[in-house]
């Protein structure tokens, strides 16, 4: 990074440093739009790339954008904690639409829709999601992009994790299957290169994508220059999917570990999922355990996770919690699950 | 700042590049807290400072947090372009307090305030205001802020210029006169430093940030962490004030130059600003020059300015400019002054 900020601010340092363009550097939006394509099969031209600060600003836009009193937005059950916040912002509500291990279900979608006039934003995350750690199969995906026609609702596709893939073929975006522009793809290299540097997008079409600029440069003008030059720099210097490799075998192999305790020490009656990317494994307890409550024993051990409840923003549901493997060595997490292992044996006897 | 750059990486490289509060980086809030209360005499602590993206965001942020369908905000008439679009966003309306070459008619404003219950922020920019370049004096200062005691209204106080003084003494900010923490101070370095890292704030009151933090969580999460820690470098390394000195000095002289050339040749019924500082002078045509075809004239001799029309939010004026005399040689800025004189006496005949 350091032989990257130099080079930007020698070949560049003025523009650099001054105002830009509120869509963004356009080499960096020619990057981006070349590498959704390659990996999610979308066919974005640059033109339909906006930089943002992080994917939670577009997620702050796409309310800004969609929402209003009492709009109704349709989501996984569970979803994603921040874009529930951004979306709460706008006084929007919503319908947690149900979920298995392969998506949204879309019997209760559909229902749904017919049922709901007011249904503004349909938000998902096919890929890895957070919190669960699932990612939707093809033929779901196929299913939603169906209903989402019928009934011409937009679609925010959000895929912070794509990438991280540990094993399998990379899925098609939601967007790739999109006839009809309704899908915006959000993304960042928050999670696969520097969180620090704010860098995200948003892929749509052009009708779209104007309102965005529109909102953009009423909100922060234009992303940070020097950030947006650096990362473009970087790709074009440096094998950035060679770095995602290492990133992802360093993930997978935390994967494993956090599975294989959970397995080895988990009562028989705990459930989990086995995420085959991403950062995220979701735990569900029995009915009657109360996730909050195993977190503060777990706290006095050194251990924690992010308790369920709070990425349900209707339903109260008390017995699952987040575990996070990315970013934690191997014997920690090995230590970690035994440790919250013993704290449920001991409750539970 | 390819010296900073490096520095910030060497280091901090691993924090510089990882996520970070939402406040923002703690060394950088420090600075600013000490930079405006010895500039403009407020009072503030560090944990009054929020890291915003440069201060459009803070503008946006204000119009979430305060504005709702139908708020007033009073402003200044004229007022800044973009700050009358970050609250038209959130569907406010405006009404403009007349203002002479000394601030907002305090007469007037009480009126206003009186007569209006919905008023839910007064906007206003006392140093070397855009459009204007107008300064507020000590004295309307001081009968503003007994005004807004009295009706106990918040007030966004943007300065992004009060740096680039070039003659007489500062003025202590109205925040500085602020006993009950109604005045919310914002400001950036895209004056003084660099546009391109984005890097503004906001000061205020402990409930206020508390809010505006919320806000920014659910916006974009935090500022760059890497550009926050360049200035904060930057500050510490070099001396910040004696580049801010060496911009005065080259502005100075543009002002000199534009000034002078327009005492020169414009007609004797032009009216127009000798600012005391920041980047801009306005100008008032006859009531029946058009100041948008007087531009489409100048076009075709490549000179430009901004008509002065989209600076009011209700008020139809037609025959005001804003010239921006900040980012031209002296050379080209009496050329420009004397074309566009020259097309207007070929006007007039």
């Amino acid at each position: 990074m350091k032989k990257v900020a130099v080079k930007v601010l020698e070949e560049s340092g003025s523009q650099a440093l001054q105002y830009s363009t509120t869509e963004g550097f356009e080499p960096l939006r020619k990057q981006i739009a070349k590498k959704i394509n390659a990996k999610f099969k979308t066919n974005v031209d640059y033109s339909n790339i906006l930089i943002t600060s992080g994917s939670q600003q577009a997620l702050d836009f796409s309310g800004k954008l969609f929402l209003d009193d009492d709009d109704v937005v349709l989501c996984e059950s569970p979803t994603y904690l921040a874009a529930i916040s951004a979306f709460r912002a706008y006084r929007a509500k919503f319908i947690e639409v149900p979920t298995d291990e392969n998506g949204m279900l879309i019997n209760e979608l559909e229902r749904i829709l017919q049922q709901n006039k007011s249904v503004k934003l349909v938000y998902v995350i096919p890929d890895f999601q957070n919190p669960t750690g699932r990612t939707w199969s093809l033929e779901r995906r196929q299913q939603f992009i169906e209903i989402i026609n019928k009934y011409d609702v937009p679609v925010i596709e959000d895929n912070p994790y794509g990438e991280l893939r540990f094993e399998g073929e990379m899925l098609p975006a939601i967007k790739s299957l999109d006839k009809k522009g309704l899908v915006i793809f959000v993304s960042t290299f928050s999670k696969t290169f520097c969180p620090g540097l704010r860098i995200g997008w948003i892929a749509a079409d052009a009708k779209f994508i104007e309102k965005y600029v529109l909102i953009k440069q009423g909100a922060d003008l234009h992303t940070s220059s020097i950030s947006q030059r650096e990362i473009s720099k970087y790709m074009e210097l440096y094998d950035f999917d060679s770095d995602i490799e290492k990133i992802i075998t360093v993930y997978r192999r935390r994967r494993d570990t956090i599975v294989d305790a959970m397995e080895k020490y988990f009562p028989s009656d705990i459930k989990f999922t086995r995420p085959q990317g991403g950062l995220f494994t979701w735990v569900e307890l029995p009915i009657n355990m109360k996730a909050k409550e195993l977190l503060n024993r777990c706290l006095k051990q050194n251990v924690a996770f992010v308790p369920g409840d709070s990425f349900f923003p209707n339903k109260v549901i008390e017995n699952t919690f987040r575990l996070n493997y990315s970013n934690m060595s191997e014997e920690k997490i090995h230590e970690g699950i035994k440790r919250i292992s013993k704290i449920i044996n001991e409750g539970q006897q």
